[in-house]
């Protein structure tokens, strides 16, 4: 294969993937949260499994948090906390939609009060990111309607139009928006920002530092991801990944379980358009919910998934590939991207961790570590850490 | 229209829809709950929000229990009280999901004692089912797997095959389980009761008392819903319906709310069946969550929009139809079924609700009744009925 | 009903819909085309169909053409022919997907030459709007890949936008790009429009001559058609629709056959948004097959349809609807919308064709008509216009 | 890993995989039929190039074929041509789609006299087996309505169930009926036979001669194949497969294309409940339109692809995973599963090949071999065989 096997490894060195703060604490589906045991109850200790993903994985160095979920007092302390576990505040995530107030809308709401207390969270969220040195400003709003007539469908785009233009002008010049989509849930018969084209037509309006955030769970079945991880790299609009996996709806089950030929392919684009390297600025993101299996290793599993597949997209021969594309031949076309996907890179990858200094399989050295004997036995009492809480 | 009104009105008087006492309380989706003012504290104050349902509709005179939700310590003295407040007690619906200990299933559990618990569950409502006088016992599992491997498919229908043999053992002779299926929620990759057919099977294997309990929303897209109406009458399986709506997945919306002109089609299989007559043995229950709308006036809103279905269901022209249909003219025999579609039956059903004594706008009658002013006013303190309350 | 009856009737019989010239001949699936007796064999018979559905309902005095399936000499003389029977020219239609040269995409092609000839047919197709008054150069292209690594997809977008932009170039002032987008066949991996995110893209570059074309069969499932309805006309970029129905995938159905429901929403956007009358400059085009159905009273049928769904829109109360929105009353809202809905608006719809002269039931008379005898008799020998014919 | 390297290969060495005639010719979509140089032009050229496949990948030793499209005078002899050329007679396809007189059903057709013709045709069929030694009569039914009210759902059920019992009684003692089901088209509103239930519940009553063929396109968006797979195997009722893949809705692209990891999980449920040696009778058929691609080697991709996903489920480590399943050790169970699907098979494969005297890489083989240079030149004039041909 006519492929730079040092660059590949270079390159897989480099890679960066975000950890969020919420996914290590409980989560579940609307019918049973089951709880774990060793489950965080601060920010300070998500921060903490945070950064015992990134000693065992090396590639996770930042960790995303969630407002008001990790509200605390001092963020610059939480940033130096973070710090001194070798870690960064990644993207600063807004939630307006646990407050009772929010039950039909935040920014869109037809109550102009409530759109204010809205809006006003998110220009906190911005102090914040200036507090922790964040970059990111990562919107999801879960704003729609459950039945036809319950609302207007266009004065809810101006509503949101306007908080976002609010929002946008309170960003320092190094701050940026990442705009998320998805299909519906919570919201049933109309989502205010269903897919990539809404959130790419605000971005457009806001100006070039409103990107869109691309969650693998939030699409209709049969959308193709990848041609929109293609096009948006085209237009300069991709900002970030929320990664997780799904076979059926928003299921946020580990990124690559599901559909890891998918993820290949998505990661195929991300490399074709050059936007692996972090200076290209995307942010690589998990966003998933454990609800069954254990949480700490279920996100070292994912880091591994998305970098075996990043591995298989690095390794595809692209001389060979635009060759048998320019000629029209479909089979060795196909042929070329799958012999990639076909290969077994768990050596590689383990070669680049022992590179690095960690033990190349990271699972196995995380679960022998004594890291979840000890949280189980020290977080005892307190208020687990959960959706919500 | 060769249609015999008179007769219509009958079978609209006749008709029956049970009501679930879990739909009066709270619910929501995984982001929130949003609790409403006047919400049921017990399953006494259930029952009698499901009476009030009965008072203005004329149609709603059982209502399901859901156990342990509903649990009681003389289920027969709740049946009395169920009584003297005129409606009675309708199927009994098992849980089997909210424990700690179903984490990874409950009847399909790879752990033998914890399907003993399960399957005790389901002989205890068996129980509840002899003190209460109801006749169905409703047995829907959340089990299923979320990640390929997680457990063996195959051995988990064997487990579920044995527990439902023990539970359809202990029925009287009066008493028949209605089996349920979902698509998938809260299971993520493999459900254990996936489809009608699943089903359809395992009620097969049981015996004449088994059937198959459709709810609306548990279906793959694009899935012919009243297909299988059709098909389970004419194999005699059909027992029940959870009837709700929905735009995307089990959103579980008011019925009728999202797409009327299916909830039409369902109810014109039933008619063309002869299966709408109470004596025909279908439970025709809802299963709702009423998440943003006022609960009570959105559970009577749905018993409206299933009787306008019916109505327009029972004002097809056989005649007409089938000779079209013989003539191979589809055209004609597509008018003919829309025709009564696009009949505005509201004022009929009107009729008929005077003729029973009702208002002939219930979902008015109980705004200006009071009884929400009143219920808001006197359910202050305890503890909410929910989801897991 | 605080609604301004005369103005309705105004509006319905102001309304404008487009039919296509291609569905008055044969059409199927890829298993089988069904032919009907009676089906014309030229342009001129396609349009002589036309002015028969015109006739009779009064509303679509403009029929879309389709090139090569349409090509004659003299487009002048086409149009003077179409005049002379009573309706005009609409949309011209492209069609680079039938030559053998299109297998692996029209103005995607990796080849030059064959994208070169791509572009020519759009450029000609300006020629013929030249011709014939017509204001709408139609742009679908069946252009995608079927497996992946079969071409590179943003390459492909690189040169998409350059035919686009030289047919945009070609465009005289009062001509326009209707750019269509369809989510999957006849390519089966990756469209290279499959969603209005892209067309929309797209138009913005190509400037505010270009807008978007909604063809209703041409979503993921769940998609909330209406949504994107009211998004595009907020931001100026909706120009024309497709209608047809179906209940999978582009089924191309008689428009508001598998869910009137939807139908209705879409239309009630449409006039929330101001959009109905001619003068905004929608085009509402039909694009079916009626592979089993007798096609001038299904394209009749559909006619009625797209009315009865404008009737209902135009009904709603808007002042009930916004009050009830404003103060978030849930229920009353949609009952609002619902309460439009359920009314049977057919006798209006009656009264508004005899206001014109018409029969109140434009299919019952084209029956009588005797033209469906007559087009039988007379169309034999020659070849019957189809698909790809 | 505990697994049996040479009983891998040697089930490998065994697996058997049946070829369709009719993939080798000229198949497409609705839109266009691409024609491809060297396309065969009689059942024999079909015959001839299926041997081909076989000769090179050695484990598709049968053909299948489909009636009328390879009706011949002597089937006798047809089937000692194919004996003459290594391979046998496989399935026997009946089409009872392609007539004018099924427009509106086959089987199912209100039609009687219609209904007469498409039975006889099924019979025809199993004179044609007794003729060829084949012993499965594989059914797909076309048959379904477009629109509501077009036909009677329960009449259609009858008239299905009545033909199949005369079929199955026209059986001999060896032969069998497989049974398809298909979501949807040609028809678009409700196939007769749409899912895996219905076929499943005509199975039962015809007999224990009667099994369901699943083909793996024909679901709705969602549907959990591998479930059906080991749900029939539970109930003894799978007979055959149809093998393709899709990312939408019924594609027929390339086995193992757009999911390979479903492809692995389907296989695993083969495996699993041992049904993998042909001595278990599931017949393993492609089912496959090559429309843009070049059809012998896109086939032999096919196999190969298929091959892959067995040796990966052969290469489970059953202990280990049953294990883990038994621990409720969500992440080490799916670690299992995936540690054998991430897995480079081909070299393992390659060795089964050299050990069976064949090419390791039967694509490049055979595009050396000039077969294909000389079908080309040979195979001119004439007419192509395809799809209605």
């Amino acid at each position: 294969m006519a492929v730079d096997l040092a660059a590949v490894r270079q390159a897989l060195a480099a890679q960066r993937i975000e950890t969020p703060s919420w996914a290590f604490g409980n989560s579940g589906t609307r019918f049973k949260v089951f709880a774990q045991p060793g489950v965080p109850r601060s920010p300070e200790e998500k921060i903490a499994d945070a950064a015992t993903v990134h000693r065992f994985t090396g590639v996770t160095p930042t960790v995303a948090l969630h407002i008001p979920w990790d509200e605390v007092d001092d963020y610059r302390a939480l940033a130096d906390h973070a710090a001194s576990l070798g870690v960064g505040i990644g993207a600063i995530n807004t939630n307006v939609f646990q407050d009772d107030d929010y039950k039909l809308g935040s920014v869109t709401n037809p109550d102009p009060g409530i759109r204010r207390k809205a809006t006003d969270h998110l220009l906190q969220a911005v102090g914040i990111m200036d507090a922790t040195g964040s970059r990111d400003l990562k919107l999801w709003f879960a704003d729609g309607i459950n039945y036809p007539g319950q609302d207007d469908l266009r004065s809810r785009q101006d509503r949101l139009a306007s908080a976002l233009r609010e929002a946008y002008g309170r960003l320092g010049e190094h701050q940026r928006i990442l705009l998320e989509y998805k299909l519906f849930e919570p919201a049933f018969y109309a989502t205010d920002i269903p897919d990539w084209g809404t959130s790419y037509a605000h971005c457009i309006e806001l100006g070039e530092r409103a990107t869109v955030c691309i969650d693998t769970g939030h699409h209709a079945p049969g959308t193709n991801i990848e041609f929109i991880v293609a096009f948006l790299l085209r237009q300069k609009k991709l900002g970030a990944f929320d990664f997780n996996s799904r076979f059926y709806a928003d299921d946020d089950l580990m990124a690559g379980a599901a559909d890891p030929f998918q993820l290949f392919r998505i990661m195929n684009e991300i490399v074709r358009g050059g936007a692996l390297d972090p200076a290209y600025g995307i942010n690589f993101m998990l966003d998933q919910c454990h609800n069954i299996e254990m949480r700490i290793p279920a996100i070292i599993r994912s880091v591994l998934n998305i970098q075996e597949a990043t591995a298989k997209a690095l390794l595809v021969d692209r001389d060979a590939l635009a060759r048998a594309q320019a000629e029209g031949d479909v089979l060795e076309a196909n042929a070329v991207l799958m012999d990639a996907y076909d290969t077994d890179v768990r050596p590689l990858l383990a070669e680049v961790r022992s590179d690095l200094g960690l033990d190349p399989d990271p699972v196995r050295a995380y679960l022998r570590s004594g890291y979840q004997e000890k949280i189980v036995a020290d977080r005892v009492g307190g208020r687990q850490a959960g959706w919500g809480a």
